[in-house]
């Protein structure tokens, strides 16, 4: 069947339920979805590789983008821009793939309001003990700045309500296999289909 | 993650795409899902079994069942009775588990009056070529028939739209993984988890 158009899929979830290790694994698995490669200002760390981690940008460069408009959504944290380039993700579903955005969850909140129609993914880790000890065996951060994470993952928890699925990550090929189902499941959906299959009645 | 409530799935389609090889494809796979058996007051071919195939019925039962509000949907086929229990379809979804019903497109908008918040998945054969060559290896029914079959058909693609996913049939297992995909995702909607999710977060 012809597609009409492509999906857009944001997945996003509190900060340490483990966005990135499930995107990476969704990458190394043989789908059809295309990922959106975020901005930054921030500088490339040892082995990242412009175009496939980040597009590395100034802090002029990044201004200019958000000024043209071309950003589905941007922000800063720690002095650095982070932001998902547009016209990427707009050929990408204008040509009928899919394509998915991994994203923070105030990121998700202004893709929606410029594409409603996107499929919302929620991260959500087993429990919130399981998300300290994730965050916590990272090593890398003092006991006050956990828990001030943990009052954002509690308050970004409670926007659960906009978004369309809520895939646990218990485990990341169980994630995995639930975000393809979805993915699946979504491009199955009437809405979607009917205006080709009405056609095909008319023939 | 604890179920509130199982998932009622109906597959429903045009005569001759499919529905039952699909759903004894389904059946075979390793998953969760329980299939509800149909009553009818047909007589057992050689090989069915009460309780596997159908619950076999007299007139008199069936009719009995129908007055006492027993059957979720039930249709009357070249002078035999067909039906789906109420009870077994609701004591499993209450007990959180999904149930899936294989049933004709009539029946299925009988099921959605009663249970608007089910899964509603309409397979649909590739082509209408390819459901008349399907309708006519089946080598038992004469011309005029499959002009009549063809032109309900066409009828009941036009009711898609009362569905919430199409399913192609093109090849059985890839029918079936779109199917499991369907009802993974289902599970995943934000609507039916988010009291479990809102209560983790108060504990």
């Amino acid at each position: 069947m012809k597609r009409e158009k492509g999906l857009l899929i944001v997945l996003s979830g509190p900060s340490g339920v483990g966005k990135g290790t499930v995107c990476a694994a969704l990458r190394r698995h043989d789908t059809q979805i295309e990922y959106s490669v975020s901005a930054t200002t921030r500088k490339p760390r040892t082995g990242e590789q412009e175009g496939v981690n980040y597009f590395f940008k100034t802090t002029e460069e990044f201004e200019n983008m958000i000024a043209n408009n071309e950003l589905l959504e941007w922000a800063k944290y720690v002095d650095n821009y982070y932001g998902s380039p547009r016209k990427f993700v707009e050929d990408t579903i204008q040509a009928g793939r899919d394509v998915i955005l991994e994203i923070e969850v105030q990121g998700a909140l202004q893709v929606k309001e410029t594409f409603p129609e996107g499929v919302f993914i929620f991260l959500m880790p087993p429990s919130l003990k399981e998300l300290r000890s994730r965050i916590e065996s990272r090593g890398t951060e003092s006991k006050d700045l956990i828990d001030s994470r943990m009052t954002v993952a509690r308050e970004e928890i409670e926007l659960m309500d906009k978004y369309d699925y809520v895939v646990e990550n218990d485990e990341v090929e169980l994630a995995v296999e639930r975000i393809k189902s979805i993915v699946t499941a979504e491009n199955c959906k009437k809405e979607r289909l009917i205006n080709i299959y009405k056609q095909l009645v008319k023939e």
